[in-house]
């Protein structure tokens, strides 16, 4: 088995090499700066992953890891324009370092490419995951819409905020898993696993990146710690927060929120989190998702599979340093 | 053959059956009002049309004909909000009536569904639809990112804005014919000269309605005109006026650029685009492209097919009033 850090140079490697169009500029030139940014590319490499319990070489998987890979790049550029935001990996956002039409444009692009990479699988292959990811990009995006919505709505519930992050952020990872599958010709039964396992692994990795943003250390969490209650976001750890407080009529919350944003409103966060157990509680929700991921490996293993990269892979993701 | 309001009529109630979403609303109202705001459907039909002389009946080419639309449609919302439009089909863009990340994101999602009507292929046909829709939507953005350069370049050749327009508009038309032919199981010398018959065919169009924005009569042409006189716009009209002014030393042109936008610089332009033969020139141009067009036809005819329905279709498209 590879290590993580050499699935990431293999994919790596491949995405300098795609080769893009070198005119016009203005189309070209931002996809290349987007994708040199780097990340973990943790979604190809589950494709690839995924791939190889099906005896799929790295080689024949790559171009529907790239999709997701690029698709998800797409995502990025637009929903930092949606989002307004300056910075992303540490550099300027497309948006910012050209202007809005570039970064719409180049983000279509992007989408179509990612397409393109998907028609190289020309068997009966394609038309399975063709459908498959044609689903998932319409879910990313009703996600984004939702996670927008919820800025301006003071109703969201626990159950609404998972349905988002379902569809914003894990589904794609729940497709990256399939395609390995699809590739390999697997019965919808494997497939289902695999994509499940994906899905509430993302789940559960989202839900701790919101306790990190709280808990996390700074130096590990590897950006500012306390964001999310700076800006009031409905976060889980929020809305426990908010359904537990009001359930015991517990005043300090509505406090919290009308705190000015500085450390103290962090620290009181901290505090009261803990205190009411809306940390715990949070917790034992991610734990949950991370449960109904081993339980998809598990089923997939009595099938006969060798998962050891797989559970691997799922330890290292949820293990961050609270 | 059915008559052209049969065909419009019969894409309009395919379109009105597509089966959107409820929610999230902000990412599918804007697409069921979008898509309610009609048009001639001409791209759709052409496939249609193109499918009819491979026996592929209209119910068989309906999806690839809504993937074509689907993606003319997307890219008009988010050229829309590239070139601040305000108004499409004398109703509010959508990022006007909702707003920018509307537009964006219900975009987005448009772009998807099309790909969803491609999905619907499963056979051997699906990676030759894919890998030309996505070849095609490549061309379109290209031509879309030319189009928004030339605005603040003075160095824009004829041949450079023919290669604009023919990435921007005339492709698509070119994908649209294509579409039929590969549902009807055809030879790529078949394809080919479909496809370039709608190209040829989407500049002398361009190159029409570049002419008809100056010459055309305000009743019979649907809106203003002279709007692109008013802007100094780039059309070919522009560029041939240039480009004889120029070699000429004729410095009437460099006056009529300088002219406050009034009607008084349309009658202006008018005058001397007839007197130093720029129209003349321009209606060349068009007419050399819809021969192009036409001979593409006449070598499909020589191999038997039944051209009369695209004659007529070139024909109606082509003889505006001037």
């Amino acid at each position: 088995m590879k290590s993580l850090e050499q699935y990431t140079r293999f994919i790596e490697e491949k995405i300098a090499g795609i080769n893009l169009e070198e005119e016009p500029r203005k189309l070209y030139d931002p996809l290349r700066y987007f994708l040199s940014l780097g990340g973990k590319r943790m979604r190809p490499i589950l494709t690839l992953i995924s791939g190889e319990l099906f005896q799929i070489s790295n080689e024949e998987s790559l171009s529907a890891a790239l999709t997701i890979e690029l698709f998800h790049n797409f995502s990025l550029i637009h929903d930092d324009i949606m989002d307004e935001a300056p910075v992303r990996r540490g550099k300027p956002t497309v948006h910012i370092k050209w202007n809005s039409s570039v970064a719409i444009l180049s983000g279509d692009v992007l989408f179509v490419e990612g397409y393109q990479q998907l028609a190289k699988y020309t068997d009966k292959r394609l038309p399975i995951l063709l459908k498959r990811f044609n689903e998932t990009a319409i879910e990313v995006c009703q996600g984004q819409q939702l996670d927008m919505d919820f800025e301006s709505r003071d109703d969201v519930t626990e159950e609404a905020y998972i349905e988002m992050i379902r569809l914003k952020t894990s589904v794609l990872l729940g497709c990256a898993l399939e395609f390995g599958a699809i590739l390999g010709n697997q019965s919808e039964e494997t497939r289902n696993h695999l994509y499940h396992f994906g899905v509430s692994l993302g789940i559960a990795f989202q839900i701790q990146d919101d306790i990190l943003d709280l808990y996390g250390d700074p130096e590990l969490f590897g950006k500012q710690v306390g964001g999310d209650i700076l800006s009031n976001k409905k976060t889980l750890l929020f809305l426990k927060a908010k359904a537990i407080s009001e359930a015991s009529k517990d005043a300090r919350f509505g406090d919290l929120l009308q705190m000015a944003p500085t450390d103290s409103k962090i620290a009181s966060a901290k505090k009261l989190f803990e205190e009411i157990d809306a940390k715990n509680a949070s917790l034992e929700t991610m734990n949950g998702y991370y449960s109904e991921a081993i339980n998809s490996l598990d089923q997939l293993e009595s099938k006969g599979l060798e998962l050891g990269s797989l559970r691997e892979l799922a330890n290292f993701l949820i293990t961050r340093k609270l």
